[in-house]
């Protein structure tokens, strides 16, 4: 039996876009940062409820009705330990209590990296998420598509009108968007402006800011005016905050 | 020259209550937590500009017209760098960066504590302000009772009507707190269930948690019905987390 940790991850449909979900992308740099041996398994959407329960990973929560199992990626499976997680931060626990080499919570952070965890997800991921959502649909394959496109456009109403382009609503995403990265910015400043926010190595923390970008990025395009715009807000730091994560960004395609 | 720190706090007016203000605690705890040489300065309210302005210390922020400097304590001279410091947080960097045994920040937290300050505010001490602001005017002596009730009722309107004892709007306040103090517990569990937040030793988030949990417990009393109900939410947890300081408590009267 192979001792390779399997990561379930949802394909793009091209190579420059198979990996652009920003909670799999954590777990991809997490992995490739602690050196760990794994191979990718692309999971579309409407499959992904099956082959969790194939290899026993829990689901993460309840659907709209509050009582149906929901299951998500990212999910590994361990057969060091024939261990299923499902969960990104749960994983990366996982990941520190198994493989403690290169810890992605250095010690004391954790309890912090909480309250970093729930701020970060409501002024940063809320509003990206917004702007970024149809042109995730557009990466995706026909199967994925369907699922993905319908499930949020029962959360959110037609997609095309959740943040048009130039549209003053768009703006305002915008400005909440530039305001959570400001905050941001001013965390990393507080730790006297070292490369990750917990100091020379990424933590964490970084790579959840990594996964964010990294999906703006790949749904967007890398030469896209709203990529741009991003990666230059705060004196261009973000695009050179992704930039350090280059060496940790091989995809198994 | 006395090498003692002085430290300016806003005295209560008995000897019970004589140490009563959320973010000068913080600084109390900070030097007896350090161990380091100090003196307590008592200033009242009407006079926090003056003495501000007579040993250097800058304002903090400005006045509701956006424009006119407001001064605030916490406030430290130091006469061994001849510095004065205003902000609790900015006193804990200096104390650390000056006296840096037993660091207020582990090595790597700074970063990650903006995020635990600012979310912190918002969930524990907005509710938290608005339960014990009136409490907190009766333990004043007269002339800062008259400059904090009649500046707090400018904001707020009439202080007898924020969080009247019983009332509808009262319960949905500590609503409101016990879902940011069980949100905080959650990220103590995310630590291993630590002593404080970063691990086996106090470090300037739980001491801003203390700060808090001491405010009320002198304002509303020891042995008050709404201490009581604070104390022992989650299990407990916050009588217990607060009679750690107990030894970093020392107040010179």
């Amino acid at each position: 039996m192979s001792s390779e940790i399997v990561f379930y991850d949802i394909p793009g449909k091209s190579d420059e876009t198979k990996a652009w979900s920003p909670n799999t992308w954590n777990i991809r740099y997490a992995l490739n940062y602690k050196g760990l041996k794994y191979r990718t398994e692309w999971v579309e959407f409407p499959h992904i409820e099956s082959v969790c329960k194939k290899i026993g990973a829990p689901a993460t929560g309840t659907k709209a009705d509050g009582v149906t199992p929901y299951y998500t990626l990212p999910v590994i499976f361990d057969p060091a330990t024939n261990t299923a997680v499902a969960d990104a931060t749960t994983i990366a626990d996982y990941l520190d209590k198994t493989y403690p080499s290169k810890l992605l919570f250095p010690p004391g952070t954790r309890g912090l990296f909480g309250a970093f965890d729930a701020l970060s997800s409501s002024i940063v991921m809320s509003p990206l998420f917004l702007l970024v959502v149809l042109p995730t649909c557009h990466v995706l394959n026909p199967i994925s598509f369907e699922y993905f496109y319908s499930t949020r456009t029962t959360l959110l109403g037609t997609l095309e009108e959740v943040a048009p382009d130039g549209a003053e609503k768009t703006e305002k995403l915008w400005n909440e968007l530039e305001a959570g990265l400001a905050k941001t910015a001013s965390w990393f400043k507080a730790n006297g402006n070292t490369p990750f926010i917990t100091g020379d190595a990424p933590s964490y923390a970084d790579i959840q800011i990594a996964g964010r970008l990294v999906w703006a990025k790949v749904v967007w395009g890398k030469d896209s005016k709203n990529w741009s715009r991003l990666r230059d807000l705060d004196g261009g730091r973000w695009g050179k905050f992704l930039d350090q994560f280059d060496k940790y960004s091989a995809v198994d395609l």
